[in-house]
């Protein structure tokens, strides 16, 4: 397992982690302090924005929760990956493709891209 | 046809135009003076470094076409699309995956990923 993976796989664990503080400090060391994520439907800046957004999804679908999808793909400091997200054990109801930026570490940008949703 | 296809037409034009001085003028058009291209293969930084990128890539495969596969997916100012690359006529060699930066009018970044490729 790389090191990329690793930080995947952190980020996979944080969009599942509902105790707040456990989830804000997965965040911190998945995250630099001023990444972003952006997709159709949601955005976070920084630490305390991406622990909200993640937070609001956790409130709006409880019970849910996010795989990945297939093997992670990286080139130099760029990344890709799938997701799915649904009910524990269940068929997963949205599902996407998530690219990244990393600064080697940790996660400078993340922009989800949607490729099953419901009607 | 959006802003968004029409940029990403021109963008794949590009990889086609084998007139250096028709390439260069659509590269301008269509990438920002400062853009930057990179995959697990090459890279190309600002209009300059994109035409040899491109102008490289034309020499070494002769005869080639980029095409584009499957629809725009854009949200925000990101962009993901599919390519193949392949003679003229003939079944694509090479496939992949391009997510993009835009500033609303022109490209500030792809990263190339590859989704199959010779053996």
């Amino acid at each position: 397992m790389t090191a990329t993976d690793e930080l995947i796989d952190r980020y996979i664990a944080a969009w599942n982690e509902t105790d707040p503080n456990l989830r804000r400090d997965l965040i911190a060391r998945t995250w630099r302090a001023d990444g972003s994520y952006l997709d159709p439907v949601m955005a976070g800046d920084g630490v305390e924005g991406i622990d909200a957004m993640i937070a609001g999804v956790q409130a709006r679908f409880p019970g849910f929760v996010m795989r990945r999808v297939g093997e992670v793909d990286a080139h130099n400091d760029r990344v890709r990956f799938g997701w799915a997200l649904g009910p524990d054990g269940g068929e997963p109801v949205v599902g996407g493709t998530d690219f990244g930026v990393t600064d080697g570490e940790r996660l400078a940008a993340i922009t989800g891209f949607i490729d099953f949703a419901p009607a």
